[in-house]
């Protein structure tokens, strides 16, 4: 019985689907010593975390802080919460996480009316308008930026298709938040899960979520117990923000440091700059991909600048140029997902991997590699 | 629209039920530059944690890993897996995690047999023994360590008899695991789970668990989808232990990082003499504490070493004392928590808090604040 070897990865330049780069500055957060989650200087803290988020989603929501676990636990969460059995909820799928919505729907004993796009293509608001036709949902869900694909949906038409038909938005902004718009209350967006690892740079281990005042009347209007205690926003809720901080779980603190860190170097930067300089760092790479030859999989008017969905030349082996990446540049970037599959690289620039420098590093590499 | 202040937390002595103080070293861990979830050197480090965690756990079970939240978490994954609707759970409540576990076999649609004892003292095997003749139960759950009381309860008994009735045994060793001997396989244990911020002494947010082939074969004959996506076994085993490692959620790789560093730890210093420490410590402190005339609430043969439950002397405003070691001190301990509430305070004395230092200054403050 022995412990293993000394903890010493490589390091590495992130340019996936997530995690992202960390600033030194959040890395440093990391290692603060911890102090008691009931702590009042811990719960200051997290009051921080809350007042942040509710300004980097656009939003005046109470119920905004960050679910204890990944972004795939925010996405539960709001379905848990929303949802029981026998409801009906439309789910928008053109990639990996509408079907992962669909999964979550059925889990909680919920119908599924499904409306499907071509991967690599946004749903158009006339689908929404006719299935909702033919159903009463209590929720229709969309994914704003989906990271399998790299296409950005448009909301605000939708948003309005849903509402007249009495329905929540429930937006999934994992990818998007922090590296472009995500304006929760000016487009009417009900329920909305993020992630700490994309754009926001922060190591993943938490799930910004926030919840608006009509997603928190049908909550408070369940007739069942919420299926999951640990995402239970009745009690996670009170822990949050109740008068009182009542205990419910322990909250990972460190990770709550890392992303009080992240999101105040947000706001030194400014929501705007931010956005500019990912859509700036995105237009290099396309140049220089293009340039190269390289085709993008999504049309111009709806590409994410964070994540680059480009097609893997014929006769190019697509896992071993990113084995090379990995092994002699150090560079991570991402393959494609499902039907995606060894035909797509997906080329992330988020928060901290949004540079100049990564962009001329990664297209000298692969200019190295294809010998381009 | 502004950033908050600096993360600028005071520096505190952890003696509360969790979280405890965290060694430079694991702080360190956490402060490391990220690499991707499925960089093959992430694999390793992952590979290493299983096999830390099965010495840790004295278990030759195959899934054995860390779900991707804290130890509340780490609860509803063992529930969730191993129940389906109808099923029967017997589950003995002797204080808030077993009713805890009562809660989360409800929200999993299966029916609930409740054996109770005074909180404080320990189950007895006859107890679950005759409780057995009235029911069918897929489980029994316990727990090992009630955090709430300070109980440490025997397990070799009961695992016998809930074998005997064709029963799965499910622990919580959130804050026995790695302060005091946890023998899954020699015990029989079926299914356990833990929490990285107790006597691990990790920061929270990951909970060991792990689940032997009775377990394993219950999970795979299930005729229902587990009702949690993020905690579904079928698909979490694939991500950690899969011959080619499937994509799930995102791991919180500098959690990761952190009990990777703190199980070197552990076997470094080795499970005896971990273990032994613990209890030295402990009997420091019942020393110290008896010497000025407190009471501890468990009998002397069941007291954890690492979670000491002391009874609050009458006349004494607990939640002013606790305020004070806080402020003038900064020592947390915990108060009580339900009946228990104004009555109690839980010390802990869990990892890198379990040392004469930390007895010797919080005994010397509880001198200066009581005037004893």
């Amino acid at each position: 019985m022995s412990a293993k070897g000394e903890l010493n990865p490589t390091a590495r330049f992130l340019m996936g689907p997530g995690p992202s780069d960390v600033h030194p500055r959040v890395l440093k957060a990391m290692a603060t010593p911890l102090i008691g989650h009931l702590d009042p200087q811990f719960i200051t803290i997290m009051d921080g975390v809350m007042e942040m988020l509710r300004q980097l989603f656009r939003t005046q929501n109470d119920v905004t802080f960050a679910v204890s676990a990944t972004g795939s636990a925010g996405m539960e969460t709001c379905f848990v919460n929303l949802l029981e059995p026998g409801d009906e909820a439309l789910v928008c799928v053109n990639g990996v996480f509408g079907n992962r919505m669909c999964d979550n729907v059925e889990r909680c004993g919920a119908k599924v009316v499904r409306v499907d796009a071509p991967w690599g293509q946004i749903i158009e608001p006339a689908q929404v308008k006719q299935a909702l036709q033919g159903c009463i949902p209590r929720l229709v869900a969309i994914v704003h930026a989906e990271t399998s694909t790299g296409v950005l949906q448009p909301l605000e038409e939708i948003s309005e298709i849903t509402h007249k038909a009495g329905a929540l938005l429930l937006v999934d902004t994992v990818t998007s938040l922090g590296g472009t718009d995500v304006r929760v209350d000016d487009w009417g967006i009900d329920v909305v899960y993020s992630g700490t690892q994309k754009c926001i740079s922060a190591p993943p281990g938490l799930s910004p979520v926030s919840f608006g005042p009509r997603a928190v009347e049908v909550m408070d209007q369940r007739k069942t117990k919420v299926q999951s205690w640990y995402l239970d926003l009745s009690m996670v809720r009170k822990y949050w923000a109740g008068a009182k901080r009542a205990y419910h779980h322990t909250a990972p603190i460190s990770m709550v440091y890392a992303l009080y860190e992240a999101l105040r170097l947000i706001f030194e930067e400014g929501l705007e700059a931010r956005f500019e300089r990912h859509l700036r760092n995105h237009e290099l790479l396309r140049d220089g991909l293009e340039e190269m030859g390289f085709e993008f999989l999504v049309a111009p008017e709806y590409r994410l600048p964070m994540l680059n969905a480009v097609k893997v030349p014929a006769g190019v082996d697509e896992a071993a140029v990113r084995r090379q990446l990995l092994d002699q540049f150090n560079i991570e970037i991402g393959g494609g997902l499902g039907d995606f599959a060894g035909k797509l690289w997906r080329i992330g620039l988020m928060g901290c991997s949004s540079t100049q420098n990564h962009v001329n590093m990664l297209l000298g590499a692969l200019r190295r590699i294809l010998k381009r």
